[in-house]
């Protein structure tokens, strides 16, 4: 079987160089006569992958110095809970924007933990639309304000983001590493590995951090920000083998021009789809606005549920994998993060055309 | 380089022929024309990868339908966290006994959350010691007794446990999978997987499903044990590599002669290393009571520091690596989990011998 184009939403595909280079490092790494994966975390190698990782994230995105950067275990999902945890302990008020599925949980962890006010809700409308960023505004007494900046299930992106007065807390994870980050702007924030960094098993925090100031003592120690901080990721055994990864992965990126590439590269690959789309309009149709449509996750329907179901068992069968929408919203989804070379999706259009054109 | 003997604390060494495996399927899984790592955690695949996994679990531990068993990211430090947060809730009190590092951090983190009663303290006695099962009592009004059931630093394990009117919930990260688990007396049974489980990045939690009856609703989704369980570990992205990797390990297992076999083996191994200390009695000395020696960890002292020194450099350079006592205690250890040949403890043995010949 050769290598297939996958569209899946996360996990997703990887950097071929980078899993050719795991594989011919994983049983002796670099001639040391074990594997990575067994190596003490606390060992010269494998603190020498983990500060590579952490420093080509800071050059990537330009992290700047009021900025630290963890990797923690449990995915974006268990920031959900970090976050409010770590900044509204002891009563406080955060602004949430409900924006999708992802957004909708953060909201429901922080609902937990402290009072949460929804400043939008796009519930009504699907999660087809953003609000204008511009007239976006933290409530009196507000700690933060937190924003799902790419949903991957709705294919929708704030383009820009809101000035308000509190730090923007934002879950990047299916759209981090494709575009400059405004650091100024961000209390924290946060995104699971396995779209844009790398396996599934970690996250990345990068949080500014006067913001933990007002951190109650209260916490057990792996819920504490601080207490990771101190000891730099390091607070216990790292998911070691996600963190060698996400250096290859990162490393690769480099190479190619960093973020800069990444999103010319997104623009191509998603521009290449909506235009595919538009074209066909009446048989193709993506339901979000045109001014907050994902580079990272394109969602579209066909004339019915049938044609759905046809379209991606057909793609499937030429080698597109994983084009099948969210079971929560159905049709059909490509999702062409960093790793999805442009020749993916021009197959993928073309497919597209052949099926407008077969079934139209 | 050929392959050495890595006695590393955890992470530690790995089956080779798992290792051997992952390595051979890595880039194209079962001709998937992906990795496992690049898939779908809702795909068939990464389903059945999951479920064999715990599968395995329940088969090789003997697992009783009374408790489920999960996969958690975030490793056995973010249970000193769960536990308290999901049975000490809202109020509450715990008997811990505090038998050296490890019980000592989950002692602190349930202290956060609830009252902690501390039933017995081996600090006076640096750790060298443990109770007599059979005289430790759950206090009034106590929920649950926890302990550590092997101290991977100070090389020590509970032989027998209490028998008490509470649930025990036993940390046995360094342990697991090496004796069988009298699970009636278990509420939890929890263990990061970098000893002898797989890689680090996820930790196996056992827990008897009526326990978490009392569990209030106020925790937020990640740090639910119930939300996990409806969920079956998949609330969120689990580790999918270091979950196939468990598969691996525990087929390998399985292969072998599971639990019985792995408890032979562990017998031979520390019994040639305490058998090769106490030969040597006057240059090399074990630290700990007979009665409670680890089979996992064995830890011993040479005449001097500096004798201690030159025995891990030497050894080191012979391929035995990693046997270096914890940083906080000093002295030499080797850490001889499911994965270590024998021959590795033997070739351990005949350098001890040679080094004491030629220092002693």
């Amino acid at each position: 079987m050769s290598r297939i184009y996958n569209f899946s939403a996360g996990p997703c595909t990887l950097p071929l160089p980078v899993l050719e280079a795991a594989r011919d490092q994983f049983v002796d790494y670099e001639n040391t006569g074990m594997s990575l994966v067994e190596m003490s975390h606390r060992s010269k190698t494998v603190d020498g992958v983990h500060c590579r990782a952490l420093e080509l994230m800071r050059e990537l995105l330009s992290v700047p110095e009021s900025h630290e950067i963890l990797f923690l275990g449990g995915g974006a999902t268990f920031q959900f809970s970090m976050i409010p945890l770590n900044l509204l302990r002891g009563g406080g008020k955060a602004d949430y924007t409900n924006s999708g599925a992802w957004a909708k949980k953060a909201i429901a962890d922080a609902a937990k933990v402290g009072e949460v006010n929804v400043v939008f809700d796009g519930s009504d409308e699907k999660f087809t639309t953003l609000p204008d960023p511009g007239k976006v505004e933290a409530s009196a007494g507000s700690l933060y304000l937190h924003l799902t900046s790419n949903e991957t299930i709705g294919g929708i992106q704030w383009k820009s983001f809101p000035d308000v007065d509190v730090p923007i807390v934002a879950d990047m994870s299916s759209e981090i590493l494709s575009r400059p980050i405004p650091f100024e702007k961000f209390g924290i924030v946060y995104a699971g590995a396995q779209k844009n960094i790398g396996p599934a098993g970690v996250a990345v925090v990068i949080i500014r951090r006067d913001i933990l100031d007002r951190c109650s003592d209260d916490l057990p120690a792996y819920l504490d920000y601080r207490k990771h901080l101190e000891a730099n990721s390091m607070l216990n055994t790292p998911p070691v083998f996600q963190i060698w990864m996400i250096k290859l992965v990162l490393e690769w990126l480099r190479e190619l021009g960093g973020v800069t590439w990444a999103q010319q590269m997104a623009d191509r690959r998603s521009g290449l789809l909506y235009e595919t789309i538009d074209k066909h309009d009446g048989f193709y149709r993506c339901p979000v606005d045109r001014g907050i449509r994902s580079p990272m996750n394109v969602v579209w329907r066909c004339p019915s549920e049938d044609l759905e179901a046809r379209f991606i068992a057909e793609a499937d069968r030429q080698g597109l994998s994983g084009l099948k929408g969210h079971r929560s919203v159905g049709g059909c989804r490509a999702s062409i993060y960093n790793a999805m070379p442009v020749e993916g999706a021009e197959a993928l259009a073309r497919f597209m055309d052949q099926f407008a054109a077969a079934n139209g």
